[in-house]
């Protein structure tokens, strides 16, 4: 009975399988007609499942270092990355990978959770809507979803929720328990549940409070769980399906990603991809081709330019980002550093980055497990890092553009 | 308390990751160091994910039927898999594509579940350690797994377990909730579990009591779960870790297969592996060539031939197997239909096969979604068409021999 007041309250949602029951498959279901044809193909979305890889796993005891000339310009980059987490760096250049990195154990195939970096792929997901028409950033969130009209996205507009300039009561300190952002794990799968939780991620959104006003910068992941039910209304896609069609089969990706799902199957737009180094780079590149995947157009020129425009630095004021980035801000789920080579960035905790470095025509990858979610040091460490990297390439630039001159 | 207390019963166990805490991690503490550097790529073994697809998905209105020949000798075919429930069929003869059908929605390069086909891969690891002489088939299970002394594996050896040949108080009722494959379910986190469940499959499997009389084939899934268990005693992988290891990197498959694991990590060896319909022909495929495989050896020539000679048949008594196949028996996690062709088969509930007939030199692969888990009519139907399937490609082979000496 608690299951079906919950999906009555903030249903209906895309089904799983075309003619599914609201709710259906559950962990006690799926085996049973007609669920089990939708389950038998999609088992790893009911229960927890492991890879039996067809290829040897990545060596444990050896990394896979493939810096080649950015060692010569970083002597100590190898060093750096293991001091700061890494499991994966990818850099490419003009679209081509110029520098790779794997720890020990982790290799090119495999993926790794996206974190917060999530978001900016849902970013790009809307500004594929808003190209189409079906989403208006001036609109109203609740005219798309009305079961959020008793919370505090009552009144907001979708650019609001985009830009994170909603006052929202929510603790984001991903360590303590009584914090909303625990609660929003627990409602969507990522810890054990509570039975005064909330059934789903889609019901927990509707329990969000507080006083609404706009303008000011608040990074709260809830935001980016109501873009993806905006992006399910409008499209009747399930959100993975979504991301699927409009970004994953345009961008040329060598590997399937995943995202996490919670009981009633809704992808964990904020932070539950995962996917490859190497795919994700791919996603960066589309910000360096005007919106252009290799499958087809992403985003317009015009939702590009936008991103790197950068948003409202006024909305900054008392914001963390600033204290590494003064001239930072947000806009449409990305970071923008403000530095003066044009950079933005997905950023996720424990150290992912989706760094997008315009002057050295540049995206670069790193993908960490810092051992805490959110540290100033290493922030400010891996942004170094990631800088560094693009004066590397300034420089190797000019050393391959003088050793050609030398050579003609 | 309650888990320490049934890791120590059970334990110790492959880590998860090297260095992993027993039991470690859980839904509760993946996020947390050290935890977190495994956890953040393999996401997909601590909770539900759902796939964002590269490509597009298979077309939800038409199949995808490429039946060839096959076609013109058996004109009703395509209506005959759709009636029961197919969702794949592919057929190997000379280890060559011969025929294909994939049911609307699902694809060549989707995966299904193999329910208790794959037991029968289980029963190729075992074959090769003790190839490898890791395992003697024997000795006792208890002196691999001596938690398992207090339970009806106390006194069987593996050859035993292996051949089902033990008397087990263990109704394998599907669809009765008092029956021990529920509880079985349960524990292995395939069902919603209950406060007195053990806390996973180890535990259960240890539970399990019964006379323990040898001789005679009683069908019952723990005895798989008790090989994975002795798998992973003498290898030191986990049991998805030695079936990437023994098998899955040998057959040059071209996607990674999946096992569901419970809360331990364990693989659910006795039917939880999910992969494509052409990668588990290629585990047939390995029958018809002496057990090598393109990456290298499986099993020996004299396993595989003892799969092809077929188990006791007296044995077989009352076994409801031999009202469809009089001459049937049961070998090494393998049914011997008996026939003259020399078949065996892996065969799962809701109507799995992996069909192996010499006499074609074929392997045909049935992946369906039977309403039902098992149905006697059923199976005499899947029996007869995959019977027929043999005999077209016997008329198929003679036609093309004829043409060929038209031609000549």
């Amino acid at each position: 009975m608690t299951n079906a007041v919950a999906v009555a309250a903030t249903g209906p949602h895309p089904a799983r399988y075309p003619g599914a029951q609201a709710g259906q498959p559950t962990l006690d279901t799926w085996q049973e007609a007609p669920n089990n044809r939708w389950a038998f193909s999609h088992l790893g979305e009911i229960l927890p499942t492991a890879t039996i890889a067809r290829s040897h796993p990545a060596s444990p005891e050896s990394p896979t270092v493939r810096l080649n000339h950015l060692a010569s310009v970083m002597p100590d980059l190898q060093q750096r990355l293991e001091e700061s987490y890494t499991d994966a760096l990818l850099v490419l250049q003009r679209g081509k990978v110029i520098a790779e990195y794997y720890r020990p154990g982790f290799g090119p195939d495999d993926r790794h959770l996206l974190m917060s970096v999530s978001k900016s792929l849902c970013g790009l997901l809307v500004g594929a809507l808003i190209d189409a028409g079906s989403i208006k950033p001036s609109a109203k969130v609740v005219d798309y979803v009305p079961e959020l009209s008793t919370s505090v996205f009552d009144g907001p507009t979708v650019q609001d929720v985009l830009d994170m300039s909603i006052s929202i009561i929510y603790n984001e300190d991903y360590e303590d328990p009584a914090s909303e952002v625990q609660a929003h794990d627990r409602s969507s799968g990522w810890r054990g549940s509570r039975a005064e939780d909330p059934d789903d991620t889609y019901a927990f959104l509707t329990t969000l409070t507080g006083g609404g006003e706009l303008g000011k910068f608040q990074y709260c992941s809830a935001n980016t769980d109501v873009l993806a039910w905006i992006i399910e209304r409008v499209s009747g896609l399930r959100y993975s399906e979504a991301l699927s069609k409009y970004l994953w089969s345009k961008i040329d990706a060598d590997h399937d990603a995943t995202i996490t799902v919670d009981s009633s199957g809704f992808g964990f737009a904020n932070g539950g991809i995962s996917c490859t180094a190497r795919d994700l780079a791919r996603v960066g590149q589309l910000l360096l081709e005007d919106g252009e995947g290799p499958g087809g157009k992403v985003v317009s020129k015009h939702w590009i330019e936008a991103i790197f425009a950068g948003g409202d630095r006024n909305a900054m004021v008392g914001a963390s980002f600033i204290a590494t980035h003064p001239h930072g801000s947000y806009t449409r789920q990305w970071w923008c550093t403000g530095h003066e080579r044009g950079i933005v960035t997905g950023i996720g905790i424990h150290g992912q980055y989706l760094w997008v470095d315009p002057s050295a025509d540049s995206v670069t990858v790193k993908l960490s497990s810092w051992p805490e979610p959110d540290n100033d040091q290493r922030h400010e460490r891996d942004n170094k890092l990631l800088l560094d990297v693009g004066y590397a390439l300034d420089e190797a630039g000019n050393e391959q553009t003088n050793s050609k001159e030398h050579t003609a």
